[in-house]
């Protein structure tokens, strides 16, 4: 399965940046859900462009329409998809051989032998991550009524780090439009995005996940483990490098006396006395949140003049990227990377133990 | 899929540490491909334990009986099955009801309803990896017809971190028995490992690793990048907790001006001028080594006393856990790594552009 | 994977009888491939109903529209998603609580628990081959640049037969709007339609088809089988009952020394004897033609009066199917199954020996 | 997937006629259930050759010995692995340039390029089924639980058809060591058996199969149909040529009226007056009975001299079979496809609505 993911619920991901838009069909919804769409909107909007001078000048509404699946605005069991037109484009922005440094175009270029749609990064684009957001908002919905809460933050971005990552941040967080526990250190990673911006620069990040409220025992030994199945997710979404479970790298450098959630039991109730494997040991949920971090590099699009070559001939060549770019898109992928995480736990949950 | 991984290139996993023993099943090899028997054996002897006094007495020769797919010497293009007998196991050292902190049994315990095989983690045991070691060795040899090469070294213990990570320190650590570039540095570890496992505790690392050779091209946009694929089967194995590629969480505090790859090119060859990437945009591989790290945790089984719950009663309880452990899985794990990549770059290269 | 198919090209269907439409995201296409889009319509237009009397007078242009995976007119290797709205539709003709005979509706009402959407069957709907015959024509194309052809024909309507089904019979019956080879048994069979029609009732049919050019060394032992492959897709078409490859159940009447191809050589060059094997043993390709039939069962929409159930309280009641139907769907269904044996056999053809 | 079936069941399959053994891999079996062992040595006995003279005179016992999975008699949850090893093989029988008619010899030559286990067929031999029918009993047992109940039967050898195929024929069949109604008829396929084995000749035939007791509302439109999930595994089959489904073939000479099966209620208990459709509608379960037949061609393996080809200079020859044959595998088979639809219903049911 290349474009398609996921075992009991399954995503078809499809669009381009500056093509007729973006899609996704959802498989395996279950019937008769109502659909909250203002929630869906709400979430769309999270993700969406243009709200500050800290993300791209494109402004797209993002609405999307349902092409099937829906009947009196419930599910029916059957495939939903949503589509996503693109209205906003200016295609004359890209040239086709001169790669961008730090986008797909180069390897693009050798995969599909120079046939890919190159404008905006054409089906690579981040533009895509609004029907990912779209599934993950109908997900989400889903996992609610099971009392499953995603809660995603930013971490870090560039050298500036969030006070805290305990779960008491999460839930402050959540609800702000730049979503970070210390308001002080948001303040200071918006001026460091302005400043990168005014550099002709970018900067990347560190986005914090917990997912509250999943059963125990979810998730299989090996290769379906929940961290295998999460990261493929995440490493799907543009610009990430980088995930952890728990206290991922840090555990490196830890010991076993420490690193080793140890148990107690208060009146027949079990209870963790610390969650550094993130809340999955041996691939499998123990009950306690679930916990990860992604690591989204740079943007990649800069105004700075950077070295690359021309595919013409071959030849070494410089290129100042046009079009309009987020200087820092770790804000807008918080609601990517929840997305993501939704999907993911659902499918989980409906996989069962 | 749930025990099952790839597309091209397909492998099942089963087994358990104290039952009859652990297997694979390697589907989708070439037909006619004569395996190296002597590589196939020192690839399993660099995963088994027992050769010193950083790693369990457990001593078991791992030789892997093949039941199929295999005439005269050579792959049939028939299903590859491998068996590796358990002949060396104490299972009078487990105990169903104390989960052991750190370990899958408290999760296995929920997922099984209590009927999971408990003894030594039963399948979620390390053991596990000796037939991944022998699918991802089966795989090294068909990369290497390919001119493809895969290095795995430590790159940390504890808190000790070897010199470099230059593509020259790992051709370097490759042919040694403690594979760290810094001979001196490697002293360092292995007196940490030491004083750990005279703590009665366990330190853990970081593997790093380089797979050199990959042609551009390799590897689908979203659900089936390469690092995706890549990330997937890495957490299949015990104990890793975090995935990065490249630059990976340092991306995170890097400007876009540096962290994009730039690129040349002399004499109509394109080359890049640094490999922040790891060999991978958009998810597909640009030709550069594809390089990553991977996070291990410590050992849980450490011979100091620890909390637990007695599960039988939901009461808190203490645990020393018995049984023959290693202070540190790292320098083992370093050729599960490599198996690990090497069946996935297989399977990629097989599915092809 | 439940609304998707394919290993190597994968396809995930959408869409509902009365909703917006119907569509299909096609993931795997080789990029660079300029699509006959005159090709794609004549195709297109052979499953469209509304030619004659003998099918539906429901009228659809069938128009699809590509939503992503083309640029400038060429595929890009990135998944294309065509859709087909739907325009003429009349959905006060459909009773939610009365399931119709034959069809799905009960079916569907105990899977999604009265949610479907039963509008003329809503995802259930012959409306959804639309799409299929779309990826068909597509893959189509595809084969033909390997010399590979696909031909369909009516093999018989009702008790009518047509006179042979040699190799010569589908070249002949391929060009034509009633695709028969022998146009006096078309004739009967077209009386027998409309005898049926006029009685307010239907018939079903056979329906044959050649796959010609097929390299031998396709398809996979056992679960990958070519008749595995091609009965799965084949069974998904709405109203197929029966799929048999070669003799098929013939066979079970012959013995071994007829039903064994024999196999001879001349000036070095393979040949069979005969192809009661339909072109497969061992679920592997001979390089003989692939030979199978379908068998499609009568239009479940009837004018007659029918038992039902009255869902609302679970009692006996009658139906008059309204709607406007085909009293024979087999001529339609032609380019329908051969649409799914194009996606099965180039799927077969990506996934190689 | 490739040696790989199923969903939320798993199977991967693996071995030779005439290496060391047949075995599969079963992943997702609930954990916690106890095999009745009796039971599956009896299912393996029916499949098993060797016990009057209708069958090959090749005899072992086919053990199977359970490798993983397995813990104090009880499932695990973990993959469980069964395997049979081969003890009476005579090897010398087969020569690999001379490929045998009705054989996949010549099918494996080509997708092996001549590197196939070529003795008694290897990965596609009969043999293969063995592990097959251990899967499907451990299925049968798992259903049983649910009160879903398996029957399969001869329906014809050569040209003598079993009076009935209604329901009561199956349950009185079913016990009997030559599984068909009457037994009258059942005498006049022996004879028809013993004729062809005289004439060194071989016969095939059609087994009927009905599950009773399967919930209405499992399979999924289009590419997860019931009918494309069951003809997916039943023609893996080797010697399967057709699958067809309630009336099958015979629909395709019906009206409508009469193919469609009417319904009724009473005392709101809903009926269906016929079951045309086999108990599948829209690819999903209606709740009755699910009926399928299966045309099984006869044995390839003849001892009449056929022509053939000699591979080495691709000339004309001829060649004589050794090796010990089955005339008829139909009996045999009964249980073979039986495994196949538990295996395939057990998913069914565990992918659930």
């Amino acid at each position: 399965m290349r474009n398609v993911w996921g075992e009991s619920l399954q995503i078809s991901i499809f669009g381009e940046s500056h093509g007729e838009g973006a899609g996704i069909v959802i498989g395996g919804l279950p019937a008769g859900f109502a659909l909250d769409f203002d929630a869906l909107k709400a979430e769309m909007a999270r993700r969406a462009p243009g709200k500050d001078g800290l993300s791209t000048t494109r402004k797209e509404p993002d609405d999307a329409e349902i092409l099937s699946g829906l009947f009196d605005g419930k599910t029916t069991g059957a495939p939903l998809c949503a589509f996503i037109r693109n209205t906003d484009t200016r295609s004359r922005d890209y040239e086709p051989m001169l790669p961008r440094p730090g986008h797909a175009d180069y390897a693009a270029f050798l995969k599909y032998a120079g046939h890919a749609d190159y404008r905006g990064g054409g089906h690579f684009s981040g533009r895509l991550t609004a029907p990912l957001v779209f599934a993950g908002a109908v997900a989400k919905q889903l996992l609610r009524k099971e009392n499953i809460e995603i809660y995603g933050k930013i971490g870090s971005i560039y050298n500036i780090e969030d006070e805290t990552a305990d779960m008491k941040s999460f839930i402050e967080a959540a609800g702000k439009p730049f979503p970070v526990y210390s308001d002080a250190r948001g303040e200071e990673m918006k001026a460091a995005i302005l400043a990168a911006k005014n550099q002709g620069d970018s900067v990347g990040g560190v986005i914090e996940c917990a997912v509250v409220g999943v059963p125990g025992g979810l998730g299989e030994p090996f290769f379906s483990s929940v961290e295998s199945r999460l990261s493929s997710m995440l490493f799907s979404i543009p610009a990430v490098k980088g995930v952890e479970f728990g206290g991922g790298f840090a555990l490196a450098g830890m010991k076993g006396s420490k690193a080793n959630d140890a148990m107690t039991a208060e009146g027949g109730k079990i209870r963790f006395l610390s969650n550094h494997n993130g809340g999955v040991t041996g691939g499998i949920t123990t009950g306690e949140p679930i916990r990860f971090s992604v690591a989204v590099k740079p943007t990649p699009s800069i105004a700075k003049r950077q070295k690359t070559v021309d595919l013409t001939n071959n030849e070494a060549a410089e290129i100042t990227v046009k079009g309009r770019h987020d200087p820092c898109i770790v804000p807008r992928a918080v609601p990517v990377v929840e997305a993501a995480a939704a999907i993911c736990i659902l499918d989980l949950c409906m996989m069962g133990k």
